[in-house]
């Protein structure tokens, strides 16, 4: 076994490809050497990287010939539908940042503070869930562990840096709407109740993967959840409005004591000092905040949470760098 | 008996004011005449209204002693509690658009759609409710009436002019995030989960509005309720996604239908064609615009939409002059 640890990053000069390499200096793994990949088209560019240059290599059909022992890929659901499996045929083990592998009954879809465990049944591929569920599993663990949930209702306020550098573009054009294509309607002055594209029952792609996600990850096909999810003209950092119904009893102040305890998650909980998550200050951040924890009082064991997240940093690419992490520790 | 009527429109020069004056350009009542209000700050101002130059008067305590027949308040609670009580007395008959009165029991909370009949019971005042419940209720009426309503969660998306001009200069100001007084946090790039102050029981006051409002208007005290309001950086329309736990079983279709056909909405719900309502789509409207209607399967009669309105108009606006309107005709 080598004691150097060679490591893939692919898709490496996208949004979350970038913040990936951001996570990682910060994190400094020890015993670690990285390649860098892009498309065609930005490969040859030169990046700064834990104090080094890197030249960014254009990703290739023998490019996992070499012997990686890890990667991470966040180029889309058609670079990982293509490359991981040739990755993983040489001995490479992936996490993937897009959503293809999300639901295969073989890839295990990982918190780590949340089902680190399941990060042992891979076979090759752990897969990184949509940035929407993650930042709402966090919270609903303890809550799931200690009382039982029953049901959950999605309502999501979601940045536009979850479409990717372009996303940013559109809404910082402002006034003037630029060329659309990462959203059906004009993103500034506005909030457009569609991400993704629709299914027949009338539900988003977006909303099937927080309901089929949170299910997955907290382990209970049978959870009841729905969703509505929304894209919002805000630069970075989803929030949601989740409304929950309890197995159990519960007393607010514990539930407020869990959710502080629980490792990820930061309690901005203070309403007398007007103090709650907020996009403009979680942006930059690794953890989780929740606030504005408060009893439900239209229903027995009601309760209501605003949760915010660094949808590019523990929403993506510090989720998957964390993922990496219990892998390397292991 | 007087044929023309004389009307006071109090407030006037503010963004609900200007909007009320815009709106009863467009409906033209016959044999109306009418004198605008302003604190002495606004007062001696010109503006064009109905074809003609109109001086704003600044409002006094002898205003109300020449005698008008009706009266829009729209100029704050403060001014409301004062000088609402002296219009009464001299005769008046007033529809406030601030919240002091709304709960009151002796005054009728009105959206014309929905309960008109309750007009007929007012003592010299008629409450205009809050924006956000207004755009709620139509929509929740005729399913309310014809399936019954368990439970309703609402999640909104609040625009900046709910705060008046100042909410708009401060969105626009954009990123320099100019001095802030109207919201507690700057609001561009950002989603604030507090809409007036707080209460003891961690929930806002607008969060009360919307429960304690759409209960009176549909007249049923029991009815379950629970809201978390957001302000969004949209300069104008409100949207809310609204999930609806219904008493008896119900066909989607036949919950289009009756959305289709109740005055004052208007369906705009085709995924397929990605046509859903939209603050920017909505912006300068009367009516309520629903969309997303579809069945919430986590529950056994559950029902989720997305409701967007003009918060100056239907919000405000519209629907007080909605009620002078069915006054003035009856």
């Amino acid at each position: 076994m080598r004691i150097i640890k060679r490591i893939a990053i692919v898709g490496s000069t996208g949004l979350v490809g970038r913040t990936v390499l951001k996570v990682l200096e910060e994190k400094n793994f020890p015993n670690c050497s990285y390649t860098l990949f892009s498309s065609q088209k930005s490969a040859g560019q030169k990046v700064k990287f834990l104090g080094q240059n890197y030249i960014i290599c254009e990703l290739k059909e023998n490019s996992f010939d070499s012997g990686f022992d890890y990667a991470i890929f966040c180029a889309g659901g058609n670079v990982s539908k293509k490359f991981i499996p040739i990755a993983v045929k040489n001995g490479c083990t992936v996490i993937d940042n897009s959503s293809i592998f999300r639901m295969d009954e073989n890839v295990p879809l990982v918190v780590p503070e949340v089902n680190p465990e399941d990060i042992a049944s891979n076979n090759g591929i752990i897969a990184n869930p949509n940035c929407s569920t993650i930042q709402a599993v966090l919270p609903l663990k303890p809550i799931y562990d200690n009382y039982g949930i029953k049901r959950i209702v999605y309502s999501t306020y979601q940045a536009v840096s979850g479409a990717g550098r372009y996303g940013i573009e559109v809404l910082e054009s402002g006034p003037e709407n630029k060329p659309l294509k990462k959203f059906p309607y004009p993103i500034y002055n506005n909030c457009i109740p569609q991400i993704d594209e629709f299914t027949q029952d009338g539900y988003t792609k977006e909303e099937h993967k927080m309901i089929n996600e949170t299910r997955k990850i907290l382990h209970d096909s049978n959870l009841k959840i729905t969703a509505t999810t929304v894209r919002v003209p805000v630069k970075n950092c989803h929030s949601e409005s989740i409304n929950i119904e309890l197995k159990n009893n519960f007393d607010i102040y514990d539930i407020k004591i869990l959710l502080q305890n629980f490792p990820g998650i930061i309690l901005v909980d203070d309403t007398e000092k007007k103090h709650y998550p907020l996009p403009t200050k979680v942006d930059g951040n690794d953890e989780v905040f929740v606030g504005r924890v408060r009893r439900d009082y239209s229903i027995e064991n009601g309760l209501n949470i605003w949760v915010v997240a660094d949808n590019l940093r523990k929403g993506a690419a510090t989720n998957a760098v964390q993922i990496l992490g219990k892998i390397l520790e292991s």
